[in-house]
Order: structure tokens, then C-alpha cells, then sequence
């Protein structure tokens, strides 16, 4: 191997060290942190991440990648590892020190704001601090110059090479043809679920969870469940992947499948090549495509009648009273059920999409000018009309719902939709090159899945693209006739439609 | 405030916020860490301490110190943190990057001949690691040429200005006085104390505990409780204070007195100023300063009938089957039994001492060159049967009980002593300040102590060396008699002597 390569990787791995020091600081401030601590760990989050990036954007790095990007005795991976973090070294010089501290205190000042405008649920606490973040994250697009469309400039931090044209056209089709298909599920006599609600007890929920994740394949040899406000995956490298939950005693459904969407970011991330810590290699290809592993885990899979064969007996074990006179069937179709509904993240498989276009629409809007961030209150409550129905009584339930924004995370909302795409056409892909795979998994078998998923997806980091990897694993781009046809099937068989 | 102070403390700052990342990847390792997990955290403590050592260590705060280190419009505190901090740069370059590799390999080396010998329960696989290890030490002693006596630069560490002949005295009188009033004790009749066996619900210890913690001030805004193998107290900073404890469900002491101990040391980093935050006024004195805190509560006040004559009741009422017909007096005797013992870590607060000075005479002997490594079982034995009465059946409850010569810690030991000498006579001290103190603990309120001692020790952080805070608070030096006046008190009323 060549000693300029060994350096780098030396180097990146230093870099790596950091960041994932900062990630263990960031777990423990949302699991365990002491209340009053929280001004201690900002001062130190921030000395990590700043000597990260001291570190990353060095004129010693800079010169280590621009040698190797020459160097003509690379390998494949090492020529793409070389590649991306050069992409990445060349994105981080467009920002000036001035620029990153203006966007970092209109960070901060939004994300206030935003709290307030929460708990007076009064969207017009926030809105000059949104404008002001709508106009820098414009300045932040033109900085970038990245793609066709400005919007392009800014998915590139969470989703790179996505385009604003290729979305345009995945939420055509999800306008043209999804909103058509909930109307007709809306037209049918809706499905009872009454018994989901009841009393389901902490611990047996607690340790429900953990045997679901045990047996998805997730490791706790180099991994562990804690409780957050808000569950999420951490990574301090591919040998120690955490994952977080949270019980409601009243609702069994909030920390399961919180369990097995986490569970399938950490089979992602126990999955990357160790040996390429530090490296593009060794990390997740994009936000849509970790979600694609969430989303497979929890609805192509956790949410299929195949996993509640094998499961279902257990979970009836676990809650005779709320299940041993509720079958396999009307408990697939209940936790299936289809509702539009206000706010996100507790929404169904089908009408979530609807939430993100909304977002998306909005984004594009405001990016190009053509929406102006002082009349989101009424856009957004126009669109939740006319795309789900429904009347938004209130900021908090509306335009307030989501932090992003607040943390000028503008274009990451299409992530979301785009994992559930991904998932399905790889789902569809697996299926096919893995006959009885859906009998497997009917048995509480899913090794063969997650092989596959290791293959094809994780053990190639990021040395592909989204587009690429799709185009590798199924033969063609991201289309998004395979969630429409899953959708049909599924929910046509559930609703008979 | 002079801009190149600004500067050092900005940049010590800086030091210390790599440092206490360390210290909760350290934490985390502790207590949460997957299993298989270590390997990675080791390269990201290893990259975490190097960057640390390498800023503190720089030109840049070699420039700033010496050019501080002149300037007449420092006010004291300032004067104090500059000479600290220059001491320890000037300390730190004393040692060539060759050094602390070798040091570093034998480290761990020896730290895996010892848990090999510890299996094999033989000394045998440890003696050659050992004697390489005592030789580097001798060799560290004499870079660092600190003091009259070689091992006073080692035990500098811990206990900066500590002089072996001052060690030597304190000693003295422990094998002339302390020795003799054991002998004494050890013809009197046993104190019964059976009951302290039994069943002791995990649940109802922790609790328990907890409730300790909280009376005696420990602030759980800015700290908590976890479990581990060992006991330990770690600081990020004196707004993140942590504590951890173990539970025997068979034996209660155990955790209670780990908590009051641990809880001692946390009180001290909850007292550290917060406006000195990466500074040596920021920063404990010495790691027998740490000690007195930690045993000043454990055992003047945890030990002492005051504190149990408040809270007995109350242990009565959780634990009624073993206490419930047990008088608080015998409570108190049996808590306080004396028995020559051979683990250090379960001794009784006067035979303690005994193990110590066994240690400290065979450092010395080792760091002189009048002990031979290869001779330690024998040495061991020897004394242990001369001051403890105790015949050692094997090594690993004999030479090879205590992990720190694995680490290379030599003259760390003596601490512990020193410890239990400066909390007796701050304790004393204490007493004579605060008029009606042990009534107040008798009704479980310690606040004015812990005040007395924010004031008198906290506040002070390192800009005192150890013999300075003593003489500051008491007008002494440390001496043993203080010591020795509690035994003599205490255990002449539990043993009627």
C-alpha cells in the first residue's frame, strides 16, 4: 500500500476518532446527561467538533488528496475513498469562517425561537427567524453551486447527487398516483383496532423489543438499547452501533416498531467494513439509502404478514388479555390501517409521503424564491387540505411540528421518502433473488435477508452513490412503481380493493 | 484581564475539554460499553490523550506560560495557576517521546503478566515484567530528579511536594503507636456482629444509597449513579460529577460505604470553581487531598455514631429483619469491628494503614535498590506476618492483590494514608470551627460541613499544595496524632480500653 494512502487513512482515522468521540458525548447527553450539565458538554461537544474539522480541512490533507488523486497504483476502493473525501475537502473550503458562524447563530437563534413559537403554539414567534434562515441557506446554495437547481446545492449534505428534477417527478407520481389510491382505502369500510390500545406493561415491552432486535440479527455484543425522549441510532464505529426507545404503556406499537426501524439503521451500521474505519468506505452511502434499511426492516418486513406469522403467537404470549382473542389476520390488517392524520411522524406507510411532499414542495418553493417564508402558515395549512383532507386546528399540530427547519436542515425531508422507495425496490430485488425468502421469514427467519443486505448494500459503504448502489443491486435507478405496486398489493389484499 | 492570560486559559480550556471527552468515553467504558467494544474505544482514548498531551505540551503554551510567568499584574490566583501550569509543562518535557513508549509498552505488558498471574495465582509470571517495570521507574526518577529521594519524584504524581522522610515519620509512629493499640484491641472480646449477614434486597440498597447521597449533599443535578465492577468517582468538569457503586445482595456495607465514599470525592468536584474550569485552581490538589474528602466522609462522619444515631431508624425500617432487634449501639460496634485482614480493599479504617506501609517500605526498598522485584513474595509475607499477624496462603491474596504495579503506579499508595491522616485532623479541625457540628449530624444535618469544607478545601482547588491547605486550616502541618487521638477515642469507647 502506498505511504501517502497510509497517512491518509491515518489521518482520517484521527479525524474519525473525534467525531466519534463526539458522537459517545452526544448518546450520553440524551440518555443519561445530569440535567444541569448540558452547558459543560456544549463547551466540549464544541472543542471536538471544531478540531475535527481543523483537522479534516487542513492544508496537509488537502495535499495528501490531491497527490493520491493522481496516483495511478490506487485500488477501486481505495480510488473511491480517495475521491469522495476530496468531493468532501473541496465542499468544506466553499464555506468561509465568516459564513459558518453567521449560519451557526442563526442556528441557534431559530432553534430558540422555534421553541417558543412551540409553546405559545404561535407560528409568528418564529417567523423572522425562519426568513432569516431561508435567505442564508439561498446564500448557502449559490456557495455551493452544486447541480441544476439550487434546492440541489442543499440535499447534497444529506443525500448527494439527488436532484430537484428527479424528486419533482418521484412526487409527481406520488401525487398522481398515491393520493388517488388512499381515496379509494378512504372510500372503504375502515379496519377495527380498538384492542391496540389498552394497557401494555413496561418491562414486557422492554424485553419484547430486545428479543425482536436479538432476533433481526442486531448484535449487543457490540451494541445496546437505552430510552431517549426521541428514539434514534448512534454510531461510534461499525463495533459499538447504539440504538434508543421509548415505552408507552398505553400504546405497544410506539416502542416496537421504534425497535425494529432503529434496529435496521444499527444492522446498517454493524454492517460497514471495519477496515475501513475512518474512510467513505466504512460509512453509510446516504441518508435515503440508511433509510431504506430502517424502512425495509420496519415495514417490508415488520409490518408484512410473513414476520407476524413467526411473531405473533410470542406477542400473544406476552398480552393474552389485548390479543389471545384477536387473530393473526385482523391484527396484520389493524396495525396496517390507513388514516390521513396531522402530524408526521405517527402517521401510516402510505399517507407519510404525503407529509414529506408537502415539505418538499414548501423547501423547493422557498429556495427558488417563488414561496416566501412569512406566508408558511397558510401554505401549509392549504396544503394539508387539499393533499390529506384534514384542517389544521393549530401551529404546533401544522407548520411548527418538525425541529429541521429550526436547525436550518433544509432538503433533508425527501430522505424519508426516498428510503421508503429504496426499500421497497430492494425489497423486491431480495425477494427475487431469494426464493423462499418470504417462507423464511414467516418461520422467524430473516439471516438470509440481512445476508443479503450485507452483500449488496452495507459492506460497500460509501463507495457508491444512492443512484449507483440502486442501479448495481437492482438493475435499474430508483423507480417509483415498486412502492406503488407493493402498496397495491398489500393494501389492496388488506382493504379489498 | 492581561490578553495573553486570556489566551492560556482559552487554550487550557481547550486541554480540558479533551481530557474530560476521554473521561466519559472512560465512564461509558466502565459502565455501558458493549462487550466487544474495546478495541475501539482504545484508539479513540489513544487519539483523545495524544491531541491533549500534544497541545499541552506545544511551543505555542511553552511561549505563553514563560512570558505569563513574568508578568507583575497577575492577581494571585492567576500567579498561582501560571506556576502550576509551568511546573507541570516543565515536568512534562522532562520526558523524551522514546521514554514514554517504553514506558507504555512495559505498561501493558505487565498489566497482562499480572491478570496471567493472577489466573495462575503464581507471582512467578509477574516477577520479570515487575522487575522491567521498577527499573524504567527507577529510571523516570532520576529524569525527573525531583525532591531528596528517588521515589519522592515518583510519588510527585500524585502527591506533588510529598518527601519520603516526611513519609518515613508518619510511619513510624503508625508501627510504634497504631501497631501496638491494634494488639491491644485484638485481646479485647470480638464485637459480635452477625446480623450484618443476610439478604438485603438489591432494589431497597439502591435506594437506600440513593437517599444517603442526597442527605449528605451530593447533587444529582449535576451527577448520578451508575453501577460497575469497581466503584469510581469521574469529573467532566464540576457540573458533571459521576459516581458509580456495586451491590452484594448478601452483604449491605459494601455499597453503603461506596456510596458515602465515592459520594466524599464527588463533593469535592461538585466544589471545584467552575470559573477555573481547565486551570489548576480549577483542579483537586492532590490525590491525598481527594482521599481525605472521600474518607472524612466514609469514616468521621459515616462511621461515627452522630451520623448513625440520625439515620439508624431509618435502615431499621428498610432492613427490619436484620436491624429491627439490634440496638443502634451495637449497630454502631459491629459497623466499627477490628480484624487484621489480608485484602487492603476490605480492611477496617485502623489495620488499613498496616497494608499501606507494607506497600510504601516495599517501594521505597524497590526504588532504592535494597528490594529486589524478584524477592517480592518473600518481602510480602514476611511483613505481613509481622505487622498484620497473618500467614499469606497464596499470591493473590498476598503480592499480587492490587492492580497498580501493573500500571507502573508506584508511589501512589502512600495517598490512601495520607488521605485518612489529613481527614482526621480537618475533621478535628472542623469540629473546633463549627460549635454543635455532631449535634447537627446526630439530627442528619451535615450542610455546615459540607460548607465549612467548600470553603476551607474545595474552593481552593490546586493553588495550594496539600502541606499549604493543612497548614491554612488547621496551622499544623499533618501529623499523625490527629490520627491516632480519633483511634484512640473511638475505639477505646467501642473496645472499653
Amino acid at each position: 500500500m502506498s505511504t501517502t494512502y497510509q497517512k491518509l487513512q491515518a489521518k482520517l482515522a484521527e479525524v474519525a476518532d473525534l467525531n466519534n468521540a463526539a458522537a459517545v458525548l452526544g448518546w450520553d447527553q440524551e440518555v443519561y446527561m445530569p440535567p444541569k450539565s448540558g452547558e459543560l458538554r456544549s463547551r466540549q461537544l464544541a472543542t471536538l467538533s471544531g478540531l475535527a474539522h481543523d483537522m479534516f480541512s487542513s492544508a496537509e490533507m488537502g495535499d495528501l488528496l490531491e497527490q493520491l488523486d493522481q496516483d495511478g497504483s490506487l485500488d477501486p476502493v481505495q480510488q473511491a475513498n480517495v475521491r469522495e473525501s476530496l468531493r468532501d475537502y473541496r465542499k468544506s473550503a466553499c464555506y468561509s469562517r465568516d459564513f459558518v458562524e453567521k449560519l451557526s447563530e442563526a442556528r441557534s437563534d431559530a432553534f430558540q425561537k422555534w421553541r417558543k413559537a412551540r409553546q405559545a403554539n404561535d407560528f409568528g414567534l418564529f417567523r423572522d427567524s425562519l426568513e432569516h434562515m431561508v435567505a442564508l441557506k439561498r446564500e448557502e446554495a449559490a456557495l455551493l453551486n452544486i447541480g441544476e437547481h439550487p434546492y440541489d446545492a442543499l440535499m447534497d449534505a444529506y443525500e448527494k447527487g439527488a436532484r430537484t428534477v428527479a424528486l419533482k417527478t418521484l412526487f409527481d407520481d406520488v401525487r398522481g398516483q398515491l393520493v388517488d389510491f388512499v381515496r379509494q382505502i378512504a372510500e372503504k369500510p375502515q379496519v377495527p383496532d380498538a384492542f391496540l390500545t389498552g394497557h401494555f406493561a413496561r418491562d414486557k415491552q422492554w424485553q419484547y423489543g430486545l428479543d425482536v432486535l436479538r432476533n433481526i440479527g442486531y448484535d449487543f455484543d457490540t451494541g445496546r438499547q437505552d430510552i431517549s425522549a426521541h428514539p434514534f441510532t448512534t454510531a461510534f464505529g461499525s463495533n459499538d452501533v447504539r440504538i434508543t426507545t421509548r415505552v408507552d404503556e398505553s400504546n405497544f406499537r410506539d416502542m416496537l416498531w421504534s425497535c425494529i426501524h432503529e434496529g435496521g439503521h444499527a444492522l446498517y451500521e454493524q454492517g460497514l467494513p471495519q477496515d475501513q474505519y475512518g474512510l467513505p468506505a466504512g460509512e453509510s452511502a446516504s441518508l435515503g439509502i440508511h433509510e431504506s434499511q430502517s424502512r425495509l426492516w420496519e415495514n417490508n418486513v415488520g409490518r408484512a404478514l410473513p414476520f407476524w406469522t413467526a411473531h405473533y403467537p410470542s406477542l400473544q404470549k406476552v398480552f393474552p388479555e389485548a390479543f389471545s382473542a384477536v387473530s393473526l389476520r385482523d391484527f396484520y390488517r389493524a396495525i396496517n390501517r390507513v388514516r390521513p392524520s396531522l402530524i408526521r411522524t405517527e402517521s401510516d406507510e402510505l399517507t407519510y409521503h404525503f407529509h414529506v411532499m408537502v415539505r418538499f414542495e414548501i423547501e423547493v418553493g422557498l429556495i427558488e424564491g417563488s414561496l416566501q417564508a412569512r406566508d408558511l402558515r397558510d401554505i401549509w395549512n392549504d396544503r394539508y387540505k387539499s393533499y390529506l383532507g384534514l384542517d389544521v386546528p393549530d401551529d404546533n399540530r401544522g407548520v411548527l411540528q418538525d425541529i429541521h427547519w429550526s436547525h436550518g436542515s433544509i432538503g433533508y425531508f425527501p430522505t424519508y421518502s426516498l428510503g421508503s422507495f429504496y426499500a421497497a425496490q430492494f425489497y423486491q430485488q431480495a425477494v427475487k433473488d431469494l426464493p423462499g425468502l418470504e417462507d423464511d421469514l414467516a418461520k422467524g427467519h430473516s439471516g438470509r435477508l440481512l445476508h443479503w443486505l450485507r452483500e449488496n448494500v452495507h459492506a460497500h459503504g460509501r463507495r457508491y452513490s444512492s443512484e449507483q448502489l440502486c442501479e448495481r443491486i437492482t438493475g435499474q435507478p430508483l423507480q417509483f412503481r415498486y412502492f406503488m405496486d407493493y402498496a397495491k398489493r398489500k393494501y389492496g389484499d388488506i382493504y379489498a380493493l
